[in-house]
C-alpha cells in the first residue's frame, strides 16, 4: 500500500526511535533508575520559566483571534524582528524581519529551503557523521546525497575530499555546527575555508551553491567556545534555527530560517520560501509560540547542567580507557567503538543496561553516540555499568 | 534561483492571499469600517474560553519537559486516544488511538497521506470547486491532478463524470464536505454512490483507491444538518481533520489523521504515515496543543455566531437579487457572479469597498466566494454597499 519512495524509510525506520522502544522494554524489566540510556536527545533541562510566563501574559492580555490565529505564512512579523533583532545584537548581522520566516522547528525550516532551491537530480553534501535524516529531506525533493567521508581525528569537515566532489550538479552543502553527533564546533578557519572552496566553484561552474547552516544547537556551547555566524562568511547561506535545544521546546516545533540579502535573488528565494512553506502543508509556524519567542528571545535554558553532564560523563569515560573528543557543543559525546563492529559493541553495552546508538546510525561505523541530555545522577549511577562495560570489552585504566 | 516545481506556484501565489494585501491598502485608505472583506477563511469567533483554561491547567500541574517535549511522530498517546473517544460517540465508530495520527493542521495531514499513498504519475481526483491548494499537494508527490467539472445545479458532486474518470492510475479521491467554497454538506445518498463507485472500479482495476475526506468544517453545520462519516460507508478512507475551524485555532497548526482498520494494510500505513510525519519535517504536531485538544476535545466555539451571519448575508444578497444555494455548513457563500466574468466582477466589487474571491481560484469560474467569518456589522453595514454593486451590475430586486 506505500508508495515507493516512503518504502525504504519505513525499512531502515529511525535505530534511534527503535532504541527508545528498547529502552522502555528494559525499564519495564529492570526499573527506570537502573537503565542507563544515552539513545535520545530530548532536552531533559525544563524551558525556562519565562516561557510559562509569556504565554500567560500572551492569553491575559492578547486577543484569542491575533493568539490562535492565521498570519502571513512567513510568520508574525513582531517575532520575525525580534529574531532579527537579536542575531543582529549577538553577532553584529544586519537582518531585518524580511529575512526571517518562522517555521515549524528546524527539520521543517530545511525541507522548506530544499523544497525552495532544489531541483531533481541536483546535488547535495553532507560531511560525515551525519544525521541520516537529511537524507530522507534531500529525497523529498528528489536530490542527491553526496556523503563527505569522516575526519575522525578532529571530526572537522574533510576538506580535501569536500572540493573534490563539488560539480556542476552541485546545488547544496548542508553544515551542522555545534554537531551531532560528536559536539564538535566548526572552528573559523573551518568556515572561512568552506566558503573559499565554494566561492572558487560557483565562479567555475556559474551558478549558485547554497551553504545551508542546521544551527539547532547553537546556544549549547562549553567553555566559552565560539560559532562563527555563516553568513558572515559566505554570501549564499540559509541559517536554518529550532528553539528545541536553547528554550527546550522540541514538542512545540518552532524555529526559523534567516534568508540573508546577501544571498542571490534574496527577494524572490524569500517569497519562494514562504509559499512553500504553506504547500507543505506546515502552512505557518504555531501562532502561540511565535509570539513565546518575540517575549523569550534572549532566554536561554540551563546549559550549565548539561556542561556538568558533559564534564562527568567524558571525565568518567576516559578514565575507564574509553577514547573521544571532548566536546565544545551540543549534548553528545561520539565514542570510539571498543569493538570493531560498533553494533555488536550497542548490544554488548544493552547487558550492562546501557542504551548507547551505533555510529552506523549517522554513517560514521567505528563510534557510538551517548547524549547526556539526562540527569547528572543517570550519568553519575550509570559509571559502574560502563566500568564493567570497560572490562567486558578489555579496556585498561 | 528558485526550484522548478516552486515556480509556478511562485507565479500563481494565491488570489486569495493577493486580496488580503488588496483589503489592507483598501483599510489604509477608507478605514477598517469602511471595508467589506469576505475574503478570507480566518475564524472570527474566538477560541471557546475552555482552551485558555486548559492551557493554564496544563502548565500549573504537568512537567514542562513533557508538556513541550518529544512524544512518538504519531503523537501524544492521550491526546489520540482523547480523538478516538470522541469520535466514537459521536458516529459510533470503532476507533483506537492507533487510528489516530495527531499532525500540523489537515494540510500537513493530508500532505502526509499524500506523501504515504502517492507514487509519481498516479492520479488524484478532486470535484470541482475546489480548494487550489490541493493541486499543490499533488504535485508535492508527483502526482497528477485529475478535475471532476462541478454540478452548478446542487454542487453536490458530479458523479458520472467521476465514474468516467477513474482509471487504473487512479490511488486517491479527495473530499471536501462541510465545502469549500461551496457550503454544501454531501448528502447520505452522494456518499454511498461515491462509496459504491470506488468499490466497483476498485474490483475493476484490481488496486485499492483511497478516499481521502477533508473535514474541517464538520463541526460548522446547521439547522441539524447531518455530515455523514465516512470510514462507515467505504473501508478505504482515510480523514483529515483540523481544530482550525471548530475551536477557533487556525494558526497553531492542530489537527489530525484517521487510518481505520477498515483500510486495506492499515497497520503498514499507520506506520508509514507517522514516519512520513517525521521526514516531511513536521515531526509531530505542537506539543502543548495536542494537550489541549484532550482537554477540550468535546468543545467548540460559537458556531450559532456563523449561523446568524449566514442568515443576514444569505437573506441580504438574494433579496437584491443575487443567486446562490443557500449553504448548509462552513462559512462561505458560493455566489453566481451576475457578470459573465467573474474576475471582472470581483474588480466592480471593489469599487464598492467590497472584496470577494473569484470562482476562478476554486475552478469554478462564473461565481465568487464570500467568507462570512467576520463580525455581524460588517455583515450589516455591507448590504448598502452590495445594494449599490447590485444596481451596478443591472440586478433587480
Amino acid at each position: 500500500m506505500i508508495s515507493e519512495k516512503m518504502r525504504p524509510l519505513v525499512e531502515n525506520n529511525s535505530a534511534v526511535r527503535a532504541m527508545f522502544e528498547e529502552g522502555n522494554r528494559l525499564r519495564a524489566l529492570y526499573g527506570a533508575d537502573k537503565v542507563y540510556d544515552f539513545s535520545l536527545g530530548n532536552p531533559n533541562v525544563p524551558a525556562p520559566a519565562a516561557v510559562k510566563t509569556a504565554i500567560q501574559e500572551i492569553l491575559d492580555t492578547e486577543d484569542p483571534n491575533f493568539v490562535h490565529g492565521y498570519m502571513s505564512n512567513a510568520g508574525f512579523p513582531q517575532a520575525r524582528k525580534a529574531v532579527a533583532d537579536s542575531l543582529n545584537r549577538r553577532f553584529g548581522t544586519k537582518f531585518h524581519e524580511n529575512n526571517i520566516i518562522m517555521t515549524v522547528g528546524a527539520a521543517s525550516g530545511l525541507n522548506v529551503a530544499l523544497k525552495t532551491l532544489l531541483n531533481p537530480g541536483e546535488e547535495v553534501i553532507v560531511f560525515a557523521p551525519y544525521f541520516l535524516e537529511y537524507g530522507a529531506y534531500v529525497s523529498n525533493y528528489d536530490g542527491k546525497l553526496v556523503v563527505i567521508s569522516p575526519n575522525t581525528e578532529t571530526f572537522q569537515p574533510n576538506l580535501a575530499e569536500f572540493e573534490e566532489k563539488i560539480t556542476a550538479k552541485t546545488r547544496a552543502v548542508i553544515v551542522n555546527t555545534p554537531h551531532n553527533p560528536t559536539g564538535v564546533v566548526y572552528s573559523e578557519e573551518t568556515i572561512q575555508k568552506i566558503a573559499e572552496i565554494l566561492n572558487r566553484k560557483q565562479e567555475a561552474f556559474g551558478s549558485p551553491i547554497f551553504l545551508i547552516s542546521d544551527a539547532p544547537y547553537r546556544e549549547l556551547v562549553y567553555e566559552g567556545a565560539v560559532v562563527p555566524y555563516i553568513t558572515k562568511y559566505y554570501d549564499n547561506t540559509i541559517v536554518g534555527y529550532s528553539f528545541s535545544k536553547s528554550l527546550s521546546l522540541p514538542g512545540e516545533r518552532i524555529g526559523y530560517l534567516v534568508i540573508p540579502d546577501e544571498l542571490e535573488d534574496s527577494e524572490a528565494v524569500f517569497a519562494a520560501a514562504s509559499i512553500a512553506t504553506r504547500v507543505s502543508g506546515a502552512v505557518n509556524a504555531p501562532s502561540l509560540m511565535q509570539l513565546v519567542i518575540e517575549k523569550c528571545i534572549d532566554e536561554k535554558c540551563d546549559v550549565d547542567y548539561y556542561d556538568r553532564n558533559r564534564n562527568a560523563l567524558y571525565n568518567g569515560l576516559t578514565e575507564l580507557g574509553f577514547d573521544c573528543i571532548k566536546p565544545q557543543g551540543a549534548f553528545y559525546l561520539f565514542v570510539k567503538s571498543p569493538m570493531e563492529d560498533d553494533r555488536a559493541f550497542c548490544e554488548k553495552a544493552k547487558e550492562f543496561n546501557i542504551l548507547v546508538v551505533s555510529g552506523a546510525s549517522f554513517a560514521c561505523p567505528g563510534y557510538v553516540r551517548l547524549a547526556y541530555c539526562v540527569s547528572y545522577e543517570t550519568i553519575c549511577n550509570s559509571l559502574p555499568a560502563f566500568a564493567e562495560l570497560a572490562k567486558a570489552c578489555g579496556l585498561k585504566k
